[in-house]
């Protein structure tokens, strides 16, 4: 162990055992209750701060940050209200399984029992946004609990892991030095299972892997994948929304499953057999009148060969060899021709991403309504790491870039984000401005919440004038590139398929973030 | 009962019930599972709807809707992320005693037992910020929740209802309407306690009576209570921040306890009786180091006339029949001398907007540090509401701006709004420019979570570069005339305190909203 002082207060132990455990990233929002952690935070010097000026912002950075740099950061929030404002974007970060700490500020323990204005059930605020949560009740066991939270944070699968802060156990001394405690590893593969998934294949095409997670994020595994589909005529597809996806040129495509409904159905229907790797059994984003909520034919037999704590490339590997199949060469993906000058189209979007994403990019997908026609684009451009928008909740896309940059300075970040998620957590531009971040905001501008109106029309209605004012953005219209100037982000907007692509290549050669409004 | 169509769908029953119980402005941000109540919206054609582009702006500006009109909004969110984005302001509104009906979509009943995207535990998440919830079961019981949603939320003190709308009960026909049930009314006051009031004002000036709510939207009352303080030399106070206070020239000022703990203890410390009307015991915002939680002297003896479920108009009314007392005049209120031309300063500040407040504003003050410096205007002005944030979570001036300037098109909103909490629901300009909102936002821009500079100080500790990078917004400096421009509000930035007050006086001859950035 390092030399630490030999007294030192609740929170410099907590951000000091944090450290030595491999925590080195604060994102945070803080308050009043926190001014000992910013304290210990600003005298230790051991973690970089990075500010948002919006709670979303802070959790999507953590959650882009985890994605990118395979471990967690930590979170600084203030109170019930901070938390609840972090917690859509904790809700992506947990269905994503990715692994995060925060810590929330409370009122000192002997304040907790008045009606002050920021009292709140704060412990009842975290519960459902959270895997684990523990109030912190000493300043020399408040280390102990950060290194638990840790423990529970960076286990299989990532968890979001809570521990509370009541103000005084931060500023009284005796804080005590905690250790890393080891994680639950991922979960051995049942012999039975895989002995099941080798019958399964032996219904060729009938039969569907669907692989999840650690799979998607290891080209290797998905080689040796392709090399068990090439050798029994299994189909491979991923959920509809995934954490992080290696893609692109000599890497293996997988196919997701559609996010409309009746497309979704419609891809499973064939199946009888499924294998799950890293994944589970796919569900309909809602549900519809008439339409069932499983999207696996009922008929469908279907083994879990990994569950989401299992190890996929492991899982994967043994059935290769159960197989007898070797790793597959990736098809050579063709690039498309670059697009003839013109609008921006669904149809036309892809081929111009192909084109133009920079090599390497951290692609941020929170195209929504246009998540199907972007999709292509990263099989056929450069290799490209793909994010997505993982749990439903709009506005992750700014923040997740932000914290992509900052776990992986060295590579462009590209954000294709959707006009009206992107007002959730626009602050986060800020962000990208003050840490110097190389992200490129693509905004989709279709000028309405245009998903809302097919689903609309999926429970059966159409839209009269007062529905239309809850789903149309043009009244005014957003300018995007005001927005990014007055948090200072340059930007350009662009109406051409050309001069997006342009756009891209410019952006990508200059330091720092910029914007480009896209009018759709 | 007026004519209803013989068969509605659950999501109907409800808004016409809600409409006939005199419902009849709906704040939405809705998603997938809403959209039945989107259609019967439309169909039904009897709310007005206002969408918010973040649910932070949902419900502040339910919250302002409801202070000025005197009752409740009904809001449309979104799941759990969706009621969590909604939450801080929540906080905010229940901490107001403001009256409010929520309807958060969830999933459809059988699609809840599946871990869609979107799942989570909507119940756990609303209730830490809510004073009741419900999930509705049938949609033909759907209505009769709504009402007693309504019930709830209209009793006095007002309370935050929120009803859960699994998404199949909506679309479900067998709606039945369901007519409105009587609220609980106040509390009548014990006469022990009149008994004790008015023992306690024989003490004279070392009697404070500390009035909130409904006192202090009283003019009535109010002056009422200045011939008690007349005849007794009690002095009076109001809590730190209060739902809504009338003030101005012809009124009776009221003083607030002062937000710094030192200040606030100052203040009580020689009072040893203390009567509450329509308050509570006041509570330090904070707990600091070897400060009290309790800010009145621990021998201070209290009574409490009227407690928040209390009617204090009325309390006040029998105290003053027992004291002999008639209703004041308020005194004379000099409008200070306008300052002269210079830089805006904590100083020349409330002379400033004393001289520029339109008759009759509404007056939304999120001044945060700047806030002590901020009051003494609203006495000296023409008559106006000043409405604070309640609840301590920033982020409510801009989405209460646009909320008071439904419930009341006929009055010029004045928004004193700090720079750095402007920023956690900026989205709500693009509201105020949707609906052609007569707002004045003025940006109070000190580039700085200055308040929280004090805070870090109050616990002992000096900040240094890491702090400061957690607590300076100037790195780079926000441009709020470009982002006010982004969501379609004209501004202008000055940093003279004459143009300031040009810059209010245009702004409220003007027709929709304006935002001017005031550099400090």
């Amino acid at each position: 162990m390092k030399d630490h002082p030999k007294t030192m207060n609740g929170a410099e132990s907590v951000v000091r055992s944090l450290h030595e455990a491999g925590v080195d990233v604060c994102f945070g929002n803080p308050g009043t209750s926190e001014m000992q952690f910013v304290d210990a935070l600003d005298r230790t010097k051991l973690m970089r701060c990075v500010l948002g000026l919006f709670e979303g912002v802070v959790t999507g950075a953590a959650d882009g940050y985890a994605r990118m740099a395979g471990k967690p950061a930590v979170t600084l929030l203030h109170l019930a209200p901070g938390f609840a404002n972090a917690a859509a974007n904790l809700h992506n970060a947990r269905k994503a399984r990715v692994p995060m700490v925060n810590l929330v500020g409370d009122h000192a323990l002997r304040h907790q029992q008045y009606d002050a204005p920021l009292s709140a059930d704060v412990e009842g605020a975290c519960a459902p946004f959270s895997d684990w949560v523990r109030s912190g009740r000493h300043a020399g066991s408040f280390a102990n609990d950060a290194m638990e939270a840790l423990r529970v944070a960076t286990g299989k699968p990532g968890r979001i892991a809570t521990l509370i802060a009541p103000a005084d156990i931060g500023w009284d001394d005796g804080g005590v030095m905690a250790d890393a405690l080891p994680p639950n590893g991922p979960v051995a593969f049942d012999p039975d299972a895989l002995h099941g998934a080798v019958a399964a294949l032996e219904h060729g095409a009938r039969t569907v892997m669907i692989v999840g997670n650690g799979v998607l994020e290891d080209v290797g595994a998905l080689a040796l994948l392709q090399g068990i589909a090439d050798r029994t005529g299994a189909k491979i597809l991923a959920p509809t929304s995934n954490r992080r996806m290696e893609r692109g040129q000599g890497r293996f495509p997988v196919a997701k499953i559609p996010y409309p409904i009746n497309d979704a159905i419609a891809r499973l229907a064939g199946f009888d057999h499924a294998i799950l790797i890293e994944a589970m059994p796919p569900v309909a984003f809602f549900a519809y009148p008439g339409k069932p909520s499983l999207l696996l034919p009922e008929t469908c037999e279907t083994v879990t060969l990994a569950g989401l704590d299992g190890n996929g490339p492991e899982a994967i590997a043994a059935l290769a060899d159960r197989m007898g199949a070797q790793a597959a060469k990736a098809p050579a993906m063709i690039q498309p021709t670059p697009p003839a000058a013109g609008a921006i189209t669904m149809d036309n979007i892809a081929a111009a991403l192909a084109n133009s994403l920079p090599e390497d990019a951290i692609v941020v997908d929170e195209g929504v309504s246009w998540g199907g026609a972007l999709y292509a684009a990263g099989n056929a451009a450069r290799p490209n790491s793909w994010l997505s928008l993982t749990g439903g909740s709009i506005g992750i896309g700014i923040p997740l870039s932000a914290g992509a940059a900052i776990a992986r300075p060295d590579r462009p970040v590209i954000t294709l984000q959707a006009d009206g998620s992107a007002m959730y957590t626009i602050q986060g531009l800020w962000t990208q401005a003050r840490e110097g971040s190389n992200v490129t905001t693509i905004i989709l501008a279709n000028r309405a919440y245009q998903i809302l109106k097919g689903e609309l029309h999926n429970v059966g209605a159409q839209p009269g004038e007062d529905a239309l004012s809850m789903l149309n953005l043009d009244r005014p219209t957003l300018d995007f590139v005001a927005l990014a100037k007055g948090m200072g982000v340059p930007g350009r907007r662009v109406e051409d398929v050309r001069d997006l692509m342009q756009a891209i290549e410019d952006a990508a050669t200059e330091p720092g973030p910029f914007l480009i409004e896209a009018l759709l």
